[in-house]
């Protein structure tokens, strides 16, 4: 089969590798069909964090079954299943409290494991992690394209939602206007948010942010953006989703925030300097968040997008087949693309 | 009267100064009997921050009320009222939500304002700063002791507690063996923390930790420490109290967290670096906590002591009189005196 391989900073490379076979009795060997760029793959794209050469990428995807272990009980050859980003035996003390990302057997795609921009993946712990999809949607090219982003974005910024604690009525500020914050508003609004205020730099994306219910778009940054929503909200935010993962838009998050309020952060941190830690303890704000248990989040974000009362597919901006993913990571990491979906 | 100035870092002196008076209708003017000295006191009197010559000092205090102003509804001459360590409308957007250190009118006892290292104290908005205390409790010295812990420390412990999310049967970890560590393992135990490991590194402390329901010690601390309670935990606490407000005390409590931890904290930072931002991200470990909210807890708390189910009052280990402030701050600088109570 084919995968994306990983050679050096914007050096990825579509190749032949071996085809995964079943290693233990709970994997299951999927057929990708639909997988996405990440914009956390720019991390190592740019070469911000360390990746090795040959490493294989990708960490959204879904696809049909081809093969199961003989342990494997709930999925079976021929379905369609979404995987959240991470795989997780469902069985841990931390999967049992739906912190699935900290299964004592998790484990990331991509890296030494199979990753979703490739034509197959051996999925350990299948029945746990994987999510089988109805059939009815098996030919229906839109939802596909709206179910995909559960893999990874749209439960991240749900995630970021949740731990900022946004209420029915609350007003509710989004720090980033890329996929994660886009479905970040989604998510804000999703729970009943009244006023939803984005702080981003790019017009389409901000254009986009309304599409999916911010009400007021904030284009500056740092000091001004600060002072601005301060003013806005007559003192901050009443909960505050972090989708960047710079310690510039973590201390904006803060700066934002009203008093007793709480930061969703799910960008992961690349943090030059600390944190606003004075305003935090003077204020009781409160940080909450990491990297989104998805798994968790699969099935009631899964039910709206069936339901057509969620559609994140917007944010997938260009689409590209499997030898066009360096062209994909290249558009994204010079801005032309939100996010790339990969179609096999 | 008499009260503490401070002049410049370790040099404070009880000097004579102008009575206060009724400024505000809301006001009240209080004769303090029982006043305590805060390891965050230390702060300034090392130097630490900054403290204008002049400035009064003490935010802990309790007395008997001399008079009040006009506007005055639940406080009566005669009462004994016990203060938080932050006055407060009772009434904004903040004060209703329990967040009353957020005040729009908040300010803090000492600095510009009168402080309860002295023997009277102007006590501004007093229906909803102050709490009277019952009158069957006036001859009893050693209730008198174990309510005055509630002006901050035992209030401030229960906030990182509250803040963890101590809840029945958990394993709990509390940073720090100063008092408001020891009154965190007061409160943790009181909302039902079924192990408390305690991090310090005095063994007087150390056991009237124990005395107040710790059944782990670690006296260890940085790397060491963390490996300890890693292993004693087999992956971390549930909840973790952080009661110093240093970098290597914060990122000690991050270091024990169990994935999904929070880290209540209550220390006024004072942090030279930053915090494994990393680890918390990958863990979604939560930091919540801040100044304590004291005046919201000081009723649900003061019905514990009254019932005798609740007594701090082992952290006053040192007792001055007025003259004997300066004295107090030197036996807390150096650690020969885990907290100090003043009386008048």
């Amino acid at each position: 089969m084919k995968a994306t391989i990983f050679h050096a900073p914007g050096d990825l490379r579509v190749e032949k590798v071996p085809d995964p076979v079943i290693k233990e009795p709970s994997d299951a060997i999927v057929r990708v069909t639909h997988a996405c760029i990440c914009g956390s793959d720019l991390w190592f794209y740019r070469g911000l964090t360390p990746y090795e050469p040959g490493w294989r990428t990708g960490h959204e995807w879904m696809g049909i079954v081809e093969e199961v272990g003989p342990g494997v009980r709930a999925i079976r050859k021929g379905d369609r299943v979404i995987a959240p980003f991470a795989f997780s035996d469902g069985d841990c003390e931390f999967c049992r409290k739906g912190l699935q990302t900290s299964c004592i057997h998790a484990g990331f795609w991509g890296m030494k494991n199979d990753g979703g921009q490739g034509e197959m993946v051996r999925a350990p712990y299948a029945d746990s992690t994987l999510v089988v999809l109805p059939q009815s949607i098996e030919n229906d090219a839109a939802m596909l394209k709206s179910v995909l982003p559960l893999t990874d974005v749209m439960g991240t910024g749900h995630h970021a939602a949740v731990s900022a604690g946004v209420r029915k009525g609350a007003t509710v500020a989004v720090v980033g206007d890329g996929a994660v914050g886009l479905c970040g508003v989604l998510a804000a609004r999703r729970l009943g948010a009244e006023r939803i205020i984005v702080l981003g730099h790019r017009a389409g994306r901000m254009e986009l942010a309304q599409g999916f219910g911010a009400t007021d778009l904030v284009m500056s940054s740092g000091d001004e953006a600060i002072g601005r929503v301060l003013e806005m909200t007559k003192g901050g935010a009443e909960a505050v989703l972090e989708c960047v993962g710079t310690s510039d838009s973590l201390n904006t998050a803060i700066g934002i925030c009203r008093p007793g309020c709480r930061v969703g952060y799910v960008g992961v941190p690349h943090h030059g300097s600390g944190m606003d830690i004075t305003k935090m303890f003077f204020q009781n704000i409160a940080l909450h968040g990491g990297v989104a248990p998805v798994r968790a989040y699969i099935p009631e974000l899964l039910a709206d997008v069936l339901a057509g009362r969620l559609d994140p597919s917007p944010v997938l901006d260009l689409t590209v087949d499997l030898a066009g993913v360096p062209e994909g990571y290249l558009a994204m990491d010079t801005r032309k693309a939100i996010k790339v979906m990969v179609t096999l």
